[in-house]
C-alpha cells in the first residue's frame, strides 16, 4: 500500500512542486493527495500545473469552480475529493447556504439524469441547434 | 416505447403542471422531458415542483446552479440532460469562455478523483474536523 | 467496428448458444446483443449461461428480477439495456403503473445517495450490526 | 465537517419533519441522514416528502421499492445508502435468499451493461417501437 | 451485517469452490470477498469459475488482465476491489512505474470521457466502419 | 450546439496543436474531439500535451495504455471514446481475440465491483499492508 512522501524525503522534482504548491496557496504543508502522487514524479507536475492554470480566477471565480469540482466528486462519490473540495470551497467563499443550495442541485441532477435515461427522452429540435 | 404528451392530449392535471412551467419559464411549449413524465402524473408534479423549489434563486444565483447541473450531467453522460441544461445555461447567462471552463474543471474533477481512489490516498486529519 | 452474426453465418458453437436462447425464451431469433457477443463464443457461452441461471425464478420472481435489471441499467444510462431489459420486463408483466414508480424509485436513489455522499453521513450503528 | 442535528437541539421546522418521519416509520429517532440534512430545513422536507410519496405502497409493493433502492446504491457504491436500505429491505422482509438473488442480478446487470457498451451493440428494431 | 464464512463453517460446496481457489491460486486461505460471496453458494461457485475462466492466460497475459480489472475498479471508485487487484497487479509482476503509468492513463481517461461528452462530440465516419 | 473547428479556420494557437497531433501521430488530419475543444485553445493544448505524454511508450507500452483507455471509456459509457480507443487500440495492435478478452476483464470487474459493495466486503488485513 501506498505510503505519503514527506518533504524531507523528497526528491528536488518533488520539491520544487511541493514549493510551487505552497507558495501559490500560501499553505505551510501540502495535502495527502500530492503526497501519494509524489510516487510519480511527472504525473504529480502534471496534474499540479494542470489544476493550477484550470483553478485560477478566469471567466469563472475560484468559489464556482471550488464548488463545479465538489458536485463532480459527490456524483462521483469520492470521499477524499468531498473532503478536500468541500474544504477548499469553504475556504473560497462558500457558506452553508450555499453548500445546502450545491447539494439540492446536485442531489436533483443526478435524479433527472436517470428519469431522461429511463423515459428515453429524445433531444429537443430546438436543442440540437 | 413512451411517446410525448402534448398538451392537447393531457390530462387537467398534467395540463395544469405544463401550464405552470410554461408562465415560471415564460416559454410557448414544455420540453420532451416534460411531456414523457406525463406517463406518470405524480412524478411529473412533484420532479417541477422540486426543480422550480430548487433552481430559484437564493444563495446561489440560476446561472451557477444551471452550470452545476450541466457538471453532474457530463459526469453521468446523460446526453439528453446535457442538450437541455446547456441550453438552459447558455439561456441564463453562460458565456462560451464560461463553458470552456466549466468544462476544464468538470474533466479534471473526474480525472483526480480517479488518482484519489487509485493511490487510496487517506483523508487528512485537517478535513475531518 | 463489430457486426451481428446471424445464425446461418455462425460456427456450431455459436449456433448451440443461439439455440438454447431461442428455445428457453420461446423466440424466433436471438437479439443484437448476443449477435456481437458471439464474436467471443466463450464470452457468449459463459454470459448466457449465467444470465440463464440469474434470471430463472428463485427467490424472487422474473418480473422482480427485470425491473431490477432495468433500474441498474438507468443508473449506469446504457441505452441498449434499457431498451431491451424495458422490453423484456414489460413482456414479463411490468405495468405503466410499475415502470413509473420504478423510474421513481430509480431517480429518488440516485437523488439521496448523492445527498449521503455529500453531507458525509456516517453510518448510523444499528446499521453496522 | 458537518454534525447531526439531534431533536433536542432542532428548529420546530426541522422537528415537525422528524416527527413525521418517526410516526410514519413508526421508530423512536430518525436515522443519521435526516440529521445531517437538517442543516437545510427545505431541502429535509422536500426529499422526506418526496420519500414519503415514492415509498408508499402502490404498483409496487414496499419490499421492491427497497430492493430496487438497494440495487442503485450498490450500483453506486454509495456505502451508507447500501447500509441503510439493506436495513430497510430486510425490514420490510427480504430473505438472505432474496438478497442474494438481488446481488446476482445487480452485479450480472453491470457486466452486461458494458459487454453492450464496448460491443457497441445497436437497439434492435422490435425494442423501439 | 453479513459476516463472513470461514472454511471450518463452510458446506462441502461451498468448501469445494475455496478448494479450487486455493489450488489454483496457491494460497492457503482465500480472501474475504469469497468468504461473503459464500452467503450465496450458487454466485460463489458462477463468480469464481467466471474469474478463473477470464483471467488465464489467453490472448493476453495475467498481468495486462489484472491492471486492466485495476483500472475499472478505480474508475468506480470500489475501496475493496482497488485493494486486492491492486495487490493482485503486484502479485503478477506490475512495477510501481506501470502502476503510475496505470493511474495516469485511468485518470486521463476519465477526464476525457467527459470532455467528449460536454461538448458534444459527435462520432468521427472513420470510426463508424 | 458546438461545431468542429477546422484547420482552415483555426487560430495561430489551435493550429500549432493540430500540427503537432498531426506530425506526433502520423494522420492527415486531427479526429473531432480535438475540432471541438478547441473552442477552448487552453483546454486544448494542455490536454494534447497531457495525453501525448501520458500515452508514450514508458513501463508500459503504448497497446496497453490503449486497452486501459478502452477498458475506462466501456465502464463510463463514453460513445464517442469507445469508437476512437477502440480504433487506436487497435491501430496499435489489439487482435479480435486481445479485444474480446479485454471486454470479458471490464466486464466481470464491473459486476464483482458490485458484489464487493453490495455485500459490504472489509478489505483483508493483507491488502493493508
Amino acid at each position: 500500500m501506498p505510503t505519503p512522501i514527506e518533504y524531507a524525503d523528497a526528491s528536488p522534482q518533488v520539491r520544487a512542486v511541493y514549493d510551487d504548491i505552497k507558495t501559490s496557496r500560501n499553505v505551510p504543508d501540502v495535502n495527502n493527495f500530492w503526497k501519494y502522487l509524489a510516487h510519480d514524479p511527472a504525473t504529480l507536475k502534471r496534474t499540479w500545473e494542470s489544476i493550477k492554470e484550470i483553478m485560477a480566477p478566469g471567466a469563472l471565480n475560484p468559489l464556482t469552480k471550488e464548488m463545479i469540482y465538489l458536485a463532480v466528486s459527490v456524483t462521483n462519490g469520492c470521499a477524499y475529493c468531498i473532503a478536500s473540495h468541500g474544504a477548499a470551497a469553504r475556504k473560497a467563499g462558500m457558506s452553508e447556504a450555499m453548500f445546502g443550495e450545491l447539494m439540492a442541485v446536485t442531489g436533483m441532477a443526478n435524479e433527472t439524469n436517470r428519469l431522461a435515461n429511463g423515459y428515453r427522452v429524445p433531444i429537443d429540435a430546438a436543442f440540437q441547434k
